[in-house]
């Protein structure tokens, strides 16, 4: 007997018929004798609908207005009490909670905020007494304020595996539409293989580098608290992906993972001074504006440096508008941005003590013709930005070389 | 400068370019100088559809289960936010205020909440910055078990009067789709007129006889709280009809109104002795099941007593099944049933000072033919039980007969 969280995601949940059948998944695992703590988000495309529709509501409202974060809320406490429902109508004791109830206690602003601490004791006392929690993932209650509060896109990842920590689960399930974390996107390579088992670094690395399968916070969240996550399909019984503490020596390259969110700035015929990254950056950061990638250089002829750099697709209008107005004090000669851009990542646990991989990525992407354009590398990954025409090519390239259909698998067993 | 509560139904919130015209009366009003908390009713028939989707989720969930409550009180959720983001557009400042932030605590069963205590700080606080408080009706926080609450149908008009006194408004407008209050239906009566004031009784009698303009039980707490109310359309600038405490004693009726909602039950050839009616009617209150008009007779020739009387159509099935159980201890020979039946109810303050009210209106009914099956009086109403078949031909001569076209108006003024 465990305490088990289990997550439903919008695709999960597109109309009752789904929620019926996530019901039974929740109720199967309760007859098997867990105590259930069920975590919803908006059924199919509510959230973004609704989204839509503040924007029609008030065009000019700024992203952190209170009131979007009211409408977008009801899209959980909808599914939330669906599910209860449902699950009351399988003869279950249950209950929803909305953010502000139970409550999870956020910061920061409206639209992306930040959970600080949630109310454990009316959840466990549900659990306590065999009945079946159900959260309305994604939704908060803003301690400033007492005003409904949003976690921002994929928040009810999120919510799930936070609300997992708070109540000591055992095992925090992931339901979704596809069978798991797969060491590449299948749509693209067909070789592509479901990975039985991976560690939170490697999962932490996919999600923020374009895995669609888990927000990138509630990764980072699994991580810091050391709760099991498993990541399946709500329309198989198949096993999914298991993530945990494993680690994988024999296995340098886990996945390769790809992300079209991003574009790429370059300030082309900077003076060479010191201090002259410290400008640029320092000016976008003052905007919000997050750079990842970034390589500097400098021309042969003319002494001149050259920088750039990645942001999101969604910044770019604004960060070139920043690198605009300080032109006068940080003279360039050329701003160019490019979206036409994509970045690939190898991603494995045991990358850094195994000689070469680097190097054979650069050699297999060169064979091919396609041009590194920037290089980032971490203990367990590398990445590189590309030519979005190259896509295809580059992934079952380097699915290939790098034999993911066949990795060992299973280390943990 | 007066605080003033504005109020709107959901057929004047039908889509969000409803919600900007209503958000147009408001900033209309806000910009008079008056203070305005605004009052939402759901969407267009949200309510209906959240109402049956709940059902369809669970189909045997009886009518008191609190996850229903969670699920319909998303509509105000919805409009409130939509609301405070079109005034917000408008350039006012604007928030809503879910049931259980205000809080409206309430008491009593899910689906069907009393109202026990309202906060009012935040509020008064945000009108006393200018701000435009926007509520959402319907809505409250059940004291006992911190969860949504909601009012039963209707239940938005309860909310907006209630707030108004807790605040002390000076005004309580109540915006829907017909003008006012009317002499009697105009969709059945062509000659049918808008009242331009009536006091409360006689808003309290017509709301619960049939008048489907305001909820009964926002009348009756109008009267009691003496909040000036304010009926008109949210569609026409006219006036509509003001509602208050004055005395109309030149006006003997003020309105006719139908209600279709009642059934009859007829219980025949009882033993006729004494208590015989307190078992009938006990057995009804212990099914939780109203009992409106009453008539008792006696047979001539066999000493055995009759009582028939009405219920609402929605509990016709269940009151014959109470009745049926009863059978041997209180034996009768027939259980007849008719819901082809309708309530015709003339309303006036200054009945009671006005003698043969009753008796012009026994004689026109008998005129054209009309039988009367049940009467049931008050000071200020009489209401006769009539074959549904009679509806238009009785409204029609008695409208005419007590010359309510021209009726002797505003006797305030």
């Amino acid at each position: 007997m465990a305490r088990v969280v289990q997550k439903f995601g919008g695709s999960s949940l597109r109309d009752l018929s789904y929620i019926r059948r996530a019901a039974q998944i929740v109720a199967r695992r309760w007859h098997s004798g867990d105590d259930v703590l069920v975590v919803v988000s908006a059924m199919g495309d509510r959230t973004d609908l609704l989204s839509s529709l503040a924007l029609t509501a008030y065009k000019h409202s700024d992203d952190e207005n209170a009131e979007s974060d009211v409408l977008l809320s009801i899209g959980e406490q909808e599914s939330a009490s669906l599910m209860a429902l449902s699950l009351q109508s399988l003869g279950l004791s249950a209950r929803s909670f909305m953010g502000w109830q139970i409550p999870i206690e956020t910061i920061g602003v409206h639209g992306k905020a930040r959970v600080k601490r949630i109310g454990t004791s009316m959840l466990v006392d549900t659990l306590d007494h065999r009945g079946i929690a159900v959260c309305a993932g994604f939704q908060g209650l803003m301690v400033r304020g007492d005003r409904i509060s949003t976690l921002g896109r994929g928040g009810s990842d999120t919510s799930a595996v936070l609300l997992a920590a708070s109540i000591d689960a055992q095992l925090c399930e992931i339901f979704t539409d596809v069978e798991g974390v797969y060491t590449s996107d299948p749509r693209l390579v067909a070789s592509a293989r479901k990975l039985s088992s991976i560690n939170y670094e490697e999962m932490l690395e996919i999600a923020s580098l374009g895995g669609r399968v888990l927000e990138t916070r509630a990764a980072a969240a699994a991580m810091r608290y050391k709760i099991p996550l498993h990541i399946r399909s709500t329309f198989s019984s198949n096993e999914g992906t298991e993530v945990g503490e494993g680690i994988m020596e024999e296995r340098a390259v886990t996945a390769l993972t790809h992300s079209e969110s991003d574009a790429k700035i370059a300030v082309l015929g900077l003076d060479n001074q010191p201090g002259i990254a410290s400008k640029i950056f320092g000016q976008l950061a003052s905007n919000g504006i997050s750079v990842d990638m970034i390589v500097q250089g400098m021309t042969q002829d003319e002494g001149k440096a050259h920088i750039a750099f990645t942001v999101l697709k969604t910044d770019i209008s604004r960060a070139c508008a920043a690198l605009e107005s300080i032109r006068e004090s940080t003279p360039y000669q050329e701003l160019r941005c490019d979206d036409n851009v994509i970045k690939l990542s190898l991603i494995g646990a045991g990358m850094n003590s195994s000689a070469g991989v680097a190097a054979r990525m650069f050699t297999t992407l060169a064979e091919k013709g396609i041009n590194i354009q920037i290089i980032a590398t971490s203990e367990i990954k590398i990445s590189v930005l590309i030519s979005a025409d190259y896509l295809e090519l580059a992934l079952r390239s380097l699915h290939g070389v790098f034999d993911l259909s066949n990795a060992v698998e299973d280390l943990k067993q």
